[in-house]
C-alpha cells in the first residue's frame, strides 16, 4: 500500500492554499492517497460563508503591487482531487476550539473534525508536509 | 527502529510554534522520536529572555480583527512532549551566528547547537516537515 | 538508491530562500539527489533581472529592529550545492503561466520547467517539504 501524502494545511492565503490543493489534486491522480489536517487559518478559510470569497496572499506578495484579492481556483482544484482519488479532509480539532468554530461550519469537503494523533496514524510512514 | 519526525522550525509566531509542539507532542506520545532544528525567527524565540513573552501571529491573522498578542501554549506543549517521549531540540548553528547569539541565551529546552548535516542524519528516511 | 530530498520552493524572502538553500546543500554534500520545485514567490525570486537584488525577510523580522534589506547568500549556496552533488531545479509550469513568466526569463541555476506531476513522480517515497 503506497503510504499517503499528509499535508498540515495552515495557511489561509489563497496563493498558500492553491499550492496545496495542487498538490492534493497531483498525488490523488497518481493514486496516492491524500491525508490533510486543518489548522487555524487554513480551517478559517473552509468556512461555509467564506470559502467562496478571497483570502488574500502571502506576505511576499503585498511588497509588489500585485493585486492582493485575485482569487485562486483552490476549491475546484480540492473539489477535482476528491473525484480524482482519495483526498480525506479532517478539520484540527484544537483549531476548531481556538477558533470557536464547529465542524458544522465548514464547506462539505470537511470530511470529519480530529486531532493529531488520528493524523499522524494515517501518515504511517509516509511524507509530512506543513503549508 | 521507527525514523523520527524531524522538523525545521524556522517561523517565530505563536501559532507555528504552537502548530509545530502540537505536531511534535503528538509523535512522542506516539512513540516517534522528534527532530527538530531551531532557526531563525524560531531561534529567536526560544532566547530565555523572550521565550516567556508572545511573539505575535502569521501574517494572515492580521488581516483580520484577531488580537495579535494572544499567547499560545507552545512552551509547556514543548515540555510536555519532552516528558512524553524522546525529543530532541538544536539550534542551528548557522541562525545563531546570523542573530548573535549563543546556545547559552536560549531557554533549557534547547540540548545542543548543530548544523544542517547533523539533524538530516538524525532525519534518516523520515518525513521532514519546514514550519 | 535513496530517495531525494525534495522541495516545494514557494517563498521568495531571503531568510526563507537560504534556508532551503542551505538544506539543499546539506542533502547534496550527504550524497542524497535533491529535487525542487519553484512555485510563486520563490520563482519570481529566481529572474534573471532579480535574483541578486534582496526580496526582504519573512513577515517576522518585520516586527523587530531588523534591516529588512540585508541580502543572503543563498544563490551561492544554490550553486554550491550543485557543485556537490546532484540537484535538479524546475520552475513550476502553473506558478510560471501565473506570473506571466518564461523558463528563459530565469536564471540558469533552473534545469527546466514542469508540472507537479513530474515533481511527485521524481520525489518517490522521499520527504516533501514545503518552504
Amino acid at each position: 500500500m503506497t503510504a499517503p501524502l499528509s499535508i498540515v494545511l495552515f495557511s489561509g492565503t489563497e496563493d498558500k492554499l492553491h499550492a496545496a490543493a495542487t498538490l492534493a489534486a497531483g498525488a490523488a491522480a497518481m493514486g496516492q492517497p491524500v491525508n490533510i489536517l486543518l489548522q487555524y487559518w487554513a480551517l478559517d478559510a473552509f468556512r461555509t460563508d467564506r470559502i467562496e470569497t478571497s483570502h488574500g496572499l502571502a506576505f511576499e506578495a503585498t511588497h509588489g503591487a500585485r493585486d492582493d484579492r485575485s482569487a485562486l481556483p483552490w476549491v475546484d482544484t480540492l473539489r477535482m482531487a476528491k473525484e480524482l482519488g482519495e483526498l480525506q479532509i479532517r478539520a484540527c480539532s484544537g483549531s476548531l476550539e481556538y477558533l470557536g468554530l464547529d465542524v458544522g461550519d465548514l464547506d462539505a469537503l470537511v470530511d470529519s473534525a480530529g486531532g493529531i494523533a488520528a493524523f499522524l496514524a494515517d501518515a504511517g510512514d509516509g511524507p509530512i508536509t506543513f503549508i
